[in-house]
């Protein structure tokens, strides 16, 4: 067979064949009653242990799993019943941590890359791409002037965006110290959330633009001129004001490139973390322009520069604020977040000033799983 | 300090931060003088290869260098002066073929991911994003009526699309059977080839659009309904004729969606591999659509389906492509290439017909290495 011979010779593709000789292996396979099942053929290894996110399911205090040795090389696990989730996790072989082979659905934080899976009939039916509309992702550049350079953006315009003369309103959803224009993409699955609520008229069609809070980078790792660096989550921006000072350019841009509803009413702006810390401050220094405020697990820490005028009376700004009205202004946290405590003083200052907010306290820490679900609730707050 | 705090406690970032305990692991450090040093820390292991498509620099027969324990239980190698090019790398620890951890830069290719990283002063100076205006990515989704469903693109559109109101000339970009609508951006670097070629002006600004050549799936693995599948390189949809037929509904749904000149001058067509194979057929049976046609070591095999009449009659087809005229059939193959021979037996048939062409005849085989140097050479001709 001429055909088989093309398979066959196709370069790198030669390991994905397999004719035969052994059985294919499947890791990570997710069985219909939520248990999972890892599989890693090797061996010559001593010790393989599978590590993730849906432990402490782990049987050890490590938070790991060992996993055995079957009769054909294939070490295996199986976790007990997870709830619906999407789930990260490695495994370590003789104490050195790798990918699954099998597994090709990477996501990468700051300058980990971990393997991924769902197990759906839950909360992560939201997080799957279904035959619903699809909106359209778009990496895009826009000119800063105050930062003197071209910087990429993520856009998310929602079915029927090209199809229709209407404008839409617009949220503009900022990340967190590990991430990047890509990480509500990647890590916070917000297209497909996006897609399937407004699917189901949960949520108003939109415009979702993603942007870099890191302003000394224009892009993401790898999708600047700085090349395939290392990542770090460190960087001298953080908290220095630049992104709360020139945020008025994204919006101008955005609203001269796109159908939008330029007013108060159908403009929103949240974020994770430092997204968080950046809508407060973006939406306490530009106090009549945003009618929706998502914090979700705000990092409600000191600024690193307290002489940027962004940072300073604070107070002032939110009783402004308060004043000019809003529809919304949303918090939540997890109770095991290590910010739980910054965001209970902050909440306090807020009843002080008085400016009203929406509080929701969920399970869990600082973790995506939060940030995935906090989106899935604020969403359709939107634009009513 | 309560930022410290901040990053310590940041989830999985943790494994992320360095304080100070150890050396930071750079891999792989591309030299200034073209070599690259690989490091992997793997105390336990008793023996660490690395293997990668820049050998045979390898120093074995396996096409695998050894890699040697220092001090540190690091395990290093560096390779000798490499060509400019994208290269991609995967480290064999006691037999088990794994990525390397300290490099987040990751490319897919069917069921495998490897590293890959990018040596430059040379060709893959057009592989590196640059200062340069940029394009927009879109990923985007049009109905298929022919299909019945809808199904996912990646279009490209030049620097200045937004900001003028001109019309442009667009390019249809077709991967090979191991593809998707990604392929030609992950591994193809085609935004950074077209952002670069466009600023020094040697390309004129167009308008690309990248399709899924496999008729069966609407989209990427992971980016369709079927979820998180293990991707196979063969699929029941190779040479069946559906992509040919129903690619008129692909080249509809660009004109009536972007500012494009609908004219057959301003209209090309090119594909790797099976993407070449598409490319033939379409332009045969459309004979009077593109002007340009561009084949990179085109997969000139037997059809799966001889009962499709778009797989019949195709000198005449050939012949009347001809008569109506072109601007350029453009073929270039690897002299290793394993398909070198169909593809000098077609030439023969071309020159039968006749039916005139350029021929580009490179060395090296099936690679992607010779697919980016192909977009390379094939886009300066078109749309002049």
């Amino acid at each position: 067979m001429l055909l088989l011979s093309f398979f066959a010779f196709n370069g790198y593709a030669q390991e994905n064949l397999n004719f035969g000789k052994q059985k294919e292996i499947i890791s990570p396979e997710v069985h219909e009653n939520g248990t999972v099942t890892f599989r890693l053929k090797a061996p010559a290894a001593r010790k393989v242990e599978v590590q993730g996110d849906f432990q402490p399911a782990g049987s050890n205090s490590a938070g790991t799993d060992r996993m055995v040795l079957n009769a054909d090389s294939v070490w295996t696990f199986t976790t007990k019943v997870l709830p619906s989730e999407l789930y990260s996790y490695s495994f370590i072989v003789d104490g050195l941590k790798i990918r699954d082979p099998n597994n090709v659905y990477l996501i990468r934080d700051v300058a980990s890359v971990v393997n991924v899976f769902l197990v759906g009939k839950g909360i992560a039916d939201l997080y799957k791409v279904t035959d619903v509309p699809h909106g359209t992702v778009s990496k895009r550049w826009y000119n800063s002037d105050g930062l003197k350079m071209s910087r990429r953006l993520t856009v998310y315009t929602p079915p029927g965006y090209e199809s229709t003369k209407e404008n839409y309103p617009v949220l503009y959803l900022l990340h967190g110290v590990g991430g990047d224009e890509e990480a509500w993409m990647q890590l916070g699955r917000a297209s497909q959330i996006l897609d399937n609520l407004i699917a189901t008229k949960k949520v108003k069609p939109m415009i979702v633009v993603i942007t870099n809070g890191h302003t000394i980078n224009s892009a993401a790792p790898g999708e600047s001129s700085k090349g395939m660096y290392k990542p770090v989550m460190m960087t001298p921006d953080v908290f220095n004001g630049d992104m709360e000072q020139y945020f008025p350019e994204i919006i101008k841009f955005t609203e001269s490139n796109y159908r939008i509803k330029k007013d108060k009413a159908n403009r929103a702006i949240a974020g994770l973390s430092m997204g968080g810390f950046h809508s407060l401050y973006i939406s306490a220094n530009y106090p009549n322009t945003f009618a929706y405020v998502g914090l979700f697990s705000p990092a409600i820490l000191p600024p690193s520069n307290n002489q940027q005028p962004i940072y300073q009376q604070l107070d002032k700004k939110l009783s402004i604020q308060a004043k000019n009205g809003f529809k919304l202004y949303w918090i939540a946290i997890g109770k095991k977040d290590f910010l739980f405590k910054n965001v209970e003083t902050y909440r306090k200052k807020l009843d002080t000033i008085p400016l009203k907010y929406d509080y929701v306290e969920s399970e869990g820490g600082h973790t995506w799983s939060n940030w995935r679900a906090y989106l899935t609730e604020f969403l359709p707050l939107l634009f009513n």
